[in-house]
């Protein structure tokens, strides 16, 4: 029932100063020298399993099929789970039972199976108590590139079970938006958990001004398909290509300009008066 | 008539903070499983295309043959032109028309044909108005790398209609060189638009103090092979491993020190002192 | 006699900002376009051999066979020696004979052979005196990669006159080890040259409180398995990955919070009061 995968993602809050990563993927090549690693983002802020959730959740639907292996892991030597998560459209996700796996499962139709990772003939020896990234995630991942049935690698349990991170959703509220900044990238692009129907429902179109409350202050902004459609250096709000509204600064960046960073809210609203 | 290519280089201002580069990692082989990615740089400055066009520009004559991918796209989503240009030495360059293939093509020897990426039956659907590295770029490299016909992915039209930017040149001028910082590199090293011939047409040869006119400060600097020539701690001028007059410090930071940067203009002379 | 290798790891002090990494791959690829590169760290600080020589000692024991190459390199284009080392578990090291190898030679079992690297048909022309890791090393470590004997790269020279980085040993005096900071990572995690068992030659053994000196100040800090035993922010003392003694802060940093960085002496010694 297994299926072999010739390639495996590999995301983490390891970061590429050290040699971490490199270990993992050395891990991994010992023990299914044959598999393709392509590796997402090791940058996800230390210990931060929601900003992992949400970068894992965005890419997942982007690859071919492969194993994912994702490893933010602030409860390592814990008690916590490690596990193996089956999804509907196939393929598994690998690490540790904190959330961080769950938006990728709902990303990918579902969680189906459960198991937790438990068989120590499968890991490197002897075992960390701090870089089980190495020691047990990596060379359980490539074991199921290779085609192990994720039921090998332990107990299975309910994945009822499995940690959930809730999303928190944006509120329409009368003729505004609440929502919330869920992520900044590296242009400083600030994406919002919003959608752009949810502005529409305002009766707000491309090309019109919304107003933007975010850090005390107010601002028109205009509703973009893409950066370029406002001045160099002009705050822009457009639908950004995971089709969350995003606020960004033409050739700038917005997170810098706003002073604003990720679970801040903000507020949007049609706006009643030209751009500034 | 058309190639395939075992390799595709990928260079780019996306960061490495997001799933930006893994994201088109993993486009790319959705579609060309096989291919090999090697990564250039992914940390051109932001919207920098003169920057990326000048790494891209050194790094291609190393690569062995494949097929080269750019993005720096400050325009993305606007009317600026998406192209596949061929080259005279075979590898075609894949990216938008700003500029940013243009000193590549040259350092291949000239651009010979130029098509706009048109069809659409190629991209990632939907096409995003922000990501067209993901949903345009990737899938049409992917493409020319299994061996498709650059003539395929759109229209061709004159090569002389492609963005060119200029490399600004040094000017020699009497006794001495105006020349400007054209990079600057991890190790804080300053790249100059400023050839040795350049230095040797004003009588300044290996083991010579040159004048150095910076940020309104003059120092007297040997001109040297290696770093190592000149006490550690101490200001270098040297021939840079792309044939570029470079300044350095030994085990140092030449940015730092002379606190300049990119765009600097810089003036060489025959220095009448010695190096202090 | 020699053996082919499917893997290559690469480590350098080049950093991820500019083009020298993408640029070694790909003249390794164009000699060797089947060897699999693995990335080890190109984050090691600028010309800091010892720190390079740490890191790449730590990872080599997890790799699958491979050549290793690594580059850090202030003494460039200057007499020091290039060299292959051949070691005892079979590896062979390529890079510049400065110490950069003399603890992972160790860690393969010790060094068996020393070459030194002239045989200059095998390098890029022409050599630049800046750049070994392009027109030297990368193609020396590919063809070494593809089978050649280490002894065709150049003359042999005895073993005993590499040169040899010592690793500072921690010092057991009368109550307390005096220890010294050897690597900060990125979760800013302090690693010293201390090993469990020199604590436990002080009767400190697990959930035992540690008395921990460091930057002129004293702190009582517990002797982990995990970082999660303390309270989040916490300090805590535990033997990491690597089987060393490191300090770490619960979901923290501790290099920041200690404002302690590598070279840093520290002393441990059993604490007589209660954590604070």
């Amino acid at each position: 029932m297994a299926t072999a995968f010739r390639f495996l993602t590999f995301t983490s809050d390891y970061g590429l100063e050290d040699e971490f990563v490199g270990v993992c993927h050395g891990v991994i090549k010992r023990f299914a020298p044959d598999v393709e690693i392509l590796d997402l983002s090791h940058a996800i802020p230390p210990q931060d399993v929601r900003a992992g959730a949400n970068v894992l959740a965005q890419a997942v639907p982007f690859m071919p099929a492969a194993v994912h292996l994702a490893i933010v892991d602030p409860g390592v030597g814990t008690r916590r789970r490690s596990v193996v998560v089956g999804t509907k459209s196939g393929p598994p996700l690998v690490g540790p039972d904190n959330g961080l796996l769950s938006l990728a499962a709902e990303a990918l139709g579902g969680a189906t199976q459960a198991h937790e990772i438990a068989r120590e003939d499968l890991f490197l020896q002897p075992v960390s108590r701090t870089f089980h990234g190495r020691d047990i995630f990596a060379p359980v991942a490539a074991r199921l590139a290779l085609g192990m049935d994720p039921a090998e690698v332990g107990p299975e349990f309910p994945v009822a079970e499995l940690v959930h991170l809730d999303q928190a959703g944006a509120r329409v509220d009368d003729d505004h938006v609440h929502g919330q900044i869920i992520q900044t990238d590296h242009f400083g692009n600030l994406q919002l958990n919003v959608a752009r129907e949810e502005l529409e429902s305002l009766g707000i179109m491309l090309g019109d001004l919304v107003e933007l409350r975010v850090g005390g202050k107010a601002h028109a902004v205009q509703l973009c398909q893409t950066f370029a459609e406002v001045p160099v250096g002009r705050l822009a709000v457009l639908e950004d290509s995971y089709r969350r509204i995003a606020i960004a600064v033409n050739q700038g960046n917005a997170s810098k300009r706003l002073e604003a960073r990720r679970g801040d809210p903000v507020i949007l609203a049609r706006a009643q008066k030209p751009a500034s």
